[in-house]
């Protein structure tokens, strides 16, 4: 990727000389940073909002793969998917900070691409990078993103308010990121085996997105403030539509029935699955990392939101006895027990988002 | 450390049950936690108060050393090193995220042990635990602590307000954090070879303690409430007094005056200097990990001060031009400008802060 350009040792620089060289474009803006990167901490004023807090860690060979997987993206993936949690809080990101660990195979070139992902990131989603800390590391990368958000306290959305008779809906579509992995991963396995052999993703540009460089649905948060409606539970789906149902369920004490002909679910990511031998419907529900809201709703929002044409009502919320439910095309009804993530072990990479339990 | 209690694979919880079990210790107790662990992202408020944040990452392996750090220990130290950062702005520690990634070989009972060090930190401090992330990792631990603090505006201290004729301080001592790694690391090379020694650390109690599980000076900010001083500026000292002395003089503009002899130097750590052939003085100014807290006070502060057993006054401020100097016993004046932490590599474990610099 760097081939023609100048490498530069990153010890060259020094530890302090890095995160300065690194961050000069970052620019405060937000009027919450009261003092950004530069001494011991950041300070921010939250006024009279609450503030939502959210970490996440990312490491080399476990959530991303350097053979296919470029920097730039990787940068902006971690800032996108941590943004993603505030987004589900149905809270507004503001700031963002981050600690990099990076081995010596690592050349400021490569730090910079990192960090160019993160500035597009923090530039799209309007976000300050406050705060940071660079690391050496004896072996890969390891990155970890601490975002900050503000909301009003009565617009904050939990996992537990989620009520009988509310319809359950989700924004996009479902399973695209999952196969995007899975084209990724065929391609490394073809490039392993013979060296000339170039990556094949042609018509596979979607769903290779969605894996490589996904975005956090503040346009969902930004449609639901224009409309007036706040859902009743919301969590962002990283680790699968099951399992987060599974949350939901578990922190609003009721039941769900999902209808698998609502699923929504992206030609390509159809196509693809297809190819593979797999079922859509099966991706769809246990892939993760798509990064999608998943939220309930009183029945009274139905008139507003069932003319967006992003969010789709994919069922409804039951009494907690009833269980999680997919009801199929045919008509069937699946239980949902033996679909959470964690019998779900084909995925090389995916999201251990674990801010997520109590 | 674990040979006779029962090994767990921590995979046998799945990722949910880990943090979950983890946790569970962990009660929110402070007035600014709105919702702690269990949500997309947690919950703070902060009223009319001013919220400093900081970010540290803590790497196997370049930050602490398996063969002779104790998991609770390595627990302890993550927490109250970035709890030093609230500190050095003059705030109270309120808060704090972690995300540890874990590579296989380390057990369930390995990572109790971890978070059984951050419980007692956590309780030492009186910080709740409101967040995390638990990540496999395909080799080595890498943790990230997000550490957050509330403060009043006017009561903030960062490292830009230090004026000439400003007395320059120290809390506690220096050089043990240093002095303490060397004996581990020679302990450490005589048992790699030969693997029947025992380490013999009799007599090097404080110092190994200093290097292994160091404070968080929270009682010397506690003490500058009771005393109605507020420093001038601040930082703490994790890389080393004299790189800490040129983040304060770069940042507040001004130069400073260090005498030799009111380095404080603790008898252990002076000692053991002899016996490895080093100057206590070197170690005392280019010794990291101590977390000291390195301050400017106006010189009206100095009744107050004087008395204060655990507070060295070690210098002054001068005009930027007159640089950085150090005053020896002997009265010859050596200039600090060859002494930053940077050409200090003889540490095998350094804290990586980057928070320092914009």
């Amino acid at each position: 990727m760097f081939e023609d350009r100048e490498k530069t040792h990153i010890s060259e620089l020094g530890e302090f000389g890095l995160i300065d060289h690194l961050t000069k474009k970052f620019e405060s803006t937000k009027p919450e940073t009261i003092l950004g990167i530069g001494d011991d901490a950041a300070i921010t004023a939250s006024d009279f909002r609450h503030q939502v807090i959210s970490t996440d860690m990312f490491v080399e060979n476990i959530h991303f793969d350097m053979m296919y997987s470029p920097l730039v993206h990787i940068g902006y993936k971690c800032i996108s998917s941590s943004i993603s949690d505030i987004c589900a809080m149905n809270a507004t990101a503001s700031q963002v900070l981050v600690s990099v660990a990076l081995s010596s195979k690592y050349t400021l070139q490569a730090a910079e691409e990192l960090y160019a992902g993160m500035h597009a990131a923090c530039e799209k989603y309007g976000v300050d990078l406050i705060g940071g800390d660079t690391s050496s590391s004896v072996i890969g990368m390891c990155i970890n993103v601490t975002a900050i958000g503000y909301a009003n306290e009565e617009t904050i959305v939990k996992r537990s308010g989620a009520k009988e008779g509310d319809l359950l809906c989700v924004s996009g579509d479902l399973g695209g990121a999952y196969m995007g992995l899975q084209i990724l991963e065929r391609e490394k396995q073809v490039f392993l085996e013979n060296n000339e052999m170039k990556p094949d993703l042609e018509g596979k540009d979607y769903i290779v997105g969605r894996q490589l460089r996904p975005e956090a649905r503040k346009d969902i948060i930004d449609l639901f403030n224009e409309l007036e409606i706040r859902p009743t539970s919301m969590i962002d789906i990283s680790d699968g539509l099951s399992s987060e149902i599974f949350h939901l369920c578990k922190h609003s004490e009721v039941g769900m029935k999902v209808y698998e002909e609502k699923l929504p679910i992206d030609q390509q990511t159809y196509d693809t699955a297809i190819e593979f031998n797999l079922a859509p419907t099966t991706c769809a529900m246990n892939g993760g990392e798509d990064y999608e809201l998943l939220f309930t709703v009183p029945q009274s929002a139905y008139d507003k939101l069932k003319n967006s044409m992003d969010i789709s009502i994919i069922g409804y919320c039951t009494a907690v006895h009833e269980g999680k439910e997919l009801i199929t095309k045919s008509g069937n009804v699946v239980s949902l027990e033996a679909q959470g993530w964690e019998n779900f072990t084909t995925t090389t990479t995916k999201s251990d988002e674990t801010q997520t339990e109590d």
